[in-house]
């Protein structure tokens, strides 16, 4: 019923998470009324994205440089590497200024099921880092899910004999009630978590 | 905090409708993990289609022709015109499979405070084909909302010397409860118009 170039764009649109069909339809048909000076800068950032912008060769986070800027920053606390599963959370944890190490962005978590094995992310340079370098910390910031909780069990065994030595520790962000949050409101998990993870006032 | 290629993917996705900066920043990190051959068709389609898809010059659907390829079907009733808001609203009434006449598509809704007035809608096109060829009846599918209610009668105003002679019927969808609905959630400006316009069993 569309034109075949629509259809495309239709088609191609469908593909971007959480659109689906008619949402698809709606964003073409917004871009198809845009004049092209409006409309072709987004194809042209997503074609200069792709050309210019990819991993740091260190961290893995995203750059357009061989070091990304956290990288090549030399205020940075070089002896902690705070551990995440993708480029985005770099930017979350930022925004909190309460953290001034290195990172190290896996590209995901394990996840047997979906085919996601130890290989699939970048934990043997997470590995090589960590002995490579004078780490003393190593922050375990995997979402606080299934497949994040399993990761950082599977890096805290790994790292585990380099913390014999008593210069390594391996943390984790804390789990527990949202702040803002309602008690009424927490699911079981996490309310447990906070009473495991209770601390002294 | 973002690379410059990055940021700008993100401010160009969330100019798109509906696309907030959260969304856009889910995207744009959607799009970095994809491989070239995977994120490249989507700016290509975008890019196509500013290249290729344009109005009809009869009734403004979008085409990749001179006319669309319903204006080109003889088979279709040249005596009744449907005129409808927006392109994507011809694809909702042809799937009811209701309908076999043309259509003209205005490009939006009477709305002074957005500044959108007579002449920024394809008014006077329509006007003409009316004038200019037999139809007999206009179907006027604008939106059942003010600013389609606006428009609806606009163009009755406009069109009401041409039926004076009996040869041209101004129609409008009915309003009513959808099907599916339920009497007891309808709002009441629906059950109203529905009780107005009840019909003999």
């Amino acid at each position: 019923m569309y034109s075949p170039a629509v259809q495309k764009l239709i088609d191609e649109l469908s593909k971007l998470p959480g659109v689906g069909p008619k949402t698809a339809q709606r964003l073409a048909y917004h871009l198809l009324k845009l004049s092209p000076e409006e409309a072709l800068p987004l194809a042209q950032a997503l074609i200069d994205v792709k050309d210019t912008v990819h991993f740091c060769t260190s961290c893995f986070n995203l750059t357009e440089q061989e070091l990304c800027s956290i990288c090549q920053d030399a205020g940075r606390d070089s002896t902690a590497i705070c551990v995440v599963e993708e480029p985005g959370d770099i930017i979350s944890i930022e925004r909190t200024h309460e953290y001034r190490g290195l990172y190290h962005v896996l590209g995901g978590a394990l996840s047997p099921l979906d085919g996601i094995g130890p290989q699939k992310l970048r934990l043997a340079e997470l590995f090589q880092r960590v002995r490579a370098a004078d780490v003393r910390e190593v922050i375990v910031a995997t979402n606080p899910n299934m497949a994040g909780e399993a990761t950082a069990l599977y890096i805290a065994e790994e790292l585990r004999p380099s913390t014999a030595s008593g210069t390594l520790r391996i943390t984790r962000p804390a789990a527990g009630l949202p702040m803002g949050g309602d008690l009424e409101y927490a699911d079981e998990v996490t309310l447990g978590r906070a009473l495991t993870g209770r601390r002294d006032l």
